[in-house]
């Protein structure tokens, strides 16, 4: 019998460098090589560690040591302006711990991939050694850490909510079904009834997790499978309360980009978004004042098409330099059975999306809480109330007011990196062509 | 236009109470009626709020209030030592913001249900609501958050992979199928292949997600649908780092849950393991050790059967005074293909189970990262390379020594708090017959 301890602190390759430089001792760092290059007596080494690259400067003769072999280095720290960090490792000696069988089939190592990105996405698991590709992964994982760690801060509870479903939320034709033991099952397209549920639970509740969409078209902005980030709020005064949540979200996000990913904005010559205060306007006037200022026909009056989206993004910015704008008070007809009409016009619902720089990254709302409303609201959409039993559980026994949002993980991504297209902005996207890698 | 601007820092009932008492102005709160008592000449109305329970003093008539209507309750904070948390609201005027539209079918306030598993699930919307529910799911929530941040503080990066698959990375037949387009596609068993695929990028990498188990048996201790907390991570002197690890998350949970929980842990009567070293025995030698203490005959040479993995708890328990025990060297042919075997033994890989209190809770191990080696043991077990090239691009261009584990949040949540189904750790179970709510 041996006895398992803890796990050693991990110190990154830049705080070793860093103390290395201070006492004067061995540095020995581990990872792969990204390039290789003799020059005069030396070969450059560049070392891709996780979080990092780091100037290697090793003897003439490297032996077979090439790109994409993992190594162990050992060598000393020294200042030097010219290489990533500030700090290379000179007089390095190499261990190697495995080699390829073949060189890469894309140039990772270089700025830019050019290549077209269907080539890419099928090149995707080692084209993701990219340091571009990492600095977008990077980003992505702080927007969802900024989301949890906010929302906690806010006494949200995290949950974790079934994917495989009896009957979808959203509705429509857009929803994977499959074979559940002999019955017929669906993927969530999102975890609306269950959060709404937890919020009778736990007043405030957050899921990060994949939906499905079954939708059939192919844009650069959709994904048939993605990350939802949601939330649900109890006991809100309105669906205001709602947006300053997701604004309070927003400018911790950005402040932890700014604390943890300037680098990788600077590698991507991305700036971070102005989240100080965010316009909200009115569906209707946005809508009709878009069309005005530039002058183009509104063809489908309870919807925005992307186009539309696009201008609103544009008129945000030029009229109040905004990144982000709320856009409230969407038609009933075109939003879900379970949200809630505005009690002053109920044609329109009190629910909103959020944009930014002109695309769709949030829709949320006040959702119906009152039971006999709900089957009302059901009963003149002739939905049958008998097959949402369960759900309407929780407004048969009571349910505060509330409400909540979904916001899309790779949407935001995409529009934080500045990416035309959202399968750059998730590792290994689904869409009607793929499902591979 | 309206400016948006961030919500207000949310205080918790807790801290309003105290601020009230200290200086001495009314405190208003909101929450759910959990039970109404008339005694005296006053109502004693009990508010659930997200975190907690407050008692709050009303005058008799309290007019046509009920369970599990919204209210919001405003009075003054006295400390009352028979008050839960010692804070009472004396002079309670109660707004009511909802009512429930028929009674609770379950007496979910009271300690415990007394109902059957299965009427409980079917309740489960609102069953959730009762408090030795909030503190299991409150329990789940900081298993994961310490799992997350432990794995941070360690230079982790956390993904999101594709549950839509083409190729099972478990095998077998356990796998739900579903239709993709006209194309036959697969949910994910886990996410192996793509955080082994991450390894090459970030180094370390880990995910919480959902996995879906086609497994056609009903048992206590299996879900259809899981959490599952999966890390990887590349570099590894042996599988042994990733072991400590392991011990590293679980040390960082029991003190996140001593710190965070400990009103849940003594509700459920649950005390926190012991996490400070954990034993690590040999599946050969473990097996043979807890047949030959308890005198049964060995059955399946090659894995574990369910009673044998409760023998080896007790074992661990007796001889070790061990809450968890590693169990390693699994034999090859029972581990996937990917395992690494033993060099000194292939028969064995370098492998691992993690049993608590006698229950499998994460399989892990080191795998294989050598391109020809990973080929020939798949062409071995009669697996056509072909047809997982997208996985095998990795180890052709260059893949480090790596390995990592899957948890299953919901056996570590069912056996912190002590339940005797797993189902009761899941908020929305799906097993063989369950598919709703």
């Amino acid at each position: 019998m041996e006895q398992i301890t803890t796990a050693r602190q991990r110190k990154s390759a830049a705080a070793q460098l860093e103390e290395g430089c201070r006492n004067n001792r061995p540095v020995t760092l581990s990872g792969m090589v990204h390039t290789l290059r003799a020059m005069g007596g030396v070969t450059f080494l560049v070392l891709r560690t996780g979080e990092e690259i780091v100037q290697c400067v090793c003897g003439r003769d490297t032996g077979s040591l090439c790109r994409e072999c993992a190594v162990r280095v050992t060598g000393s720290a020294r200042r030097e302006e010219r290489a990533p960090g500030g700090i290379e490792l000179a007089d390095a000696q190499v261990q190697c711990l495995s080699r390829p069988a073949a060189a890469l089939p894309a140039p990772v190592f270089k700025q830019s991939l050019h290549l077209n990105l269907d080539t890419q996405l099928g090149l995707r698991p080692v084209a993701l050694r990219s340091l571009r590709e990492h600095s977008v992964f990077r980003i992505q994982a702080a927007v969802s850490q900024a989301f949890r760690d906010y929302l906690q801060s806010q006494g949200f509870v995290e949950i974790h909510t079934p994917k495989i479903v009896h009957a979808g939320a959203e509705g429509g034709s857009n929803i994977f079904r499959l074979d559940y033991f002999g019955r017929k099952a669906f993927l969530a397209q999102s975890p609306q009834f269950y959060k709404q549920t937890m919020v009778g639970v736990f007043e405030r509740v957050f899921e990060i997790a994949p939906v499905f969409r079954a939708e059939k078209h192919s844009t650069p902005r959709h994904l048939n499978e993605y990350t939802s980030m949601d939330f649900e709020v109890g006991f809100i005064d309105s669906f205001y309360d709602i947006m300053a949540l997701e604004t309070g979200f927003l400018q911790a996000m950005t402040g932890l980009l700014a604390r943890q990913c300037s680098g990788d904005l600077e590698r991507l010559g991305a700036a971070l978004p102005q989240v100080e205060q965010i316009p909200a306007v009115r569906f209707d006037w946005i809508k009709r004042a878009a069309a005005e200022k530039y002058g183009y026909r509104i063809r489908d009056p309870y919807d925005l098409e992307p186009e539309e989206e696009q201008a609103i993004g544009r008129y945000a910015q030029e009229e109040w330099g905004a990144d982000f704008v709320f856009v409230t008070h969407y038609p009933s007809k075109k939003r879900p059975f379970y949200a809630m009409d505005d009690p002053e016009d109920p044609r329109y619902t009190l629910s909103f999306d959020l944009l930014f720089h002109g695309m769709e990254v949030t829709t949320g709302g006040q959702r119906i809480h009152d039971y006999a409303t709900q089957v009302e609201k059901m009963r003149r959409r002739g939905m049958d109330p008998e097959a949402f039993q369960h759900y309407l559980m929780i407004h048969k026994h009571g349910m505060p007011p509330h409400g909540g949002l979904g916001a899309g993980l790779e949407r935001l991504t995409m529009k934080l990196c500045g990416l035309d297209n959202i399968r750059k902005a998730c590792l290994f996207p689904r869409d009607l062509g793929r499902l591979e890698p």
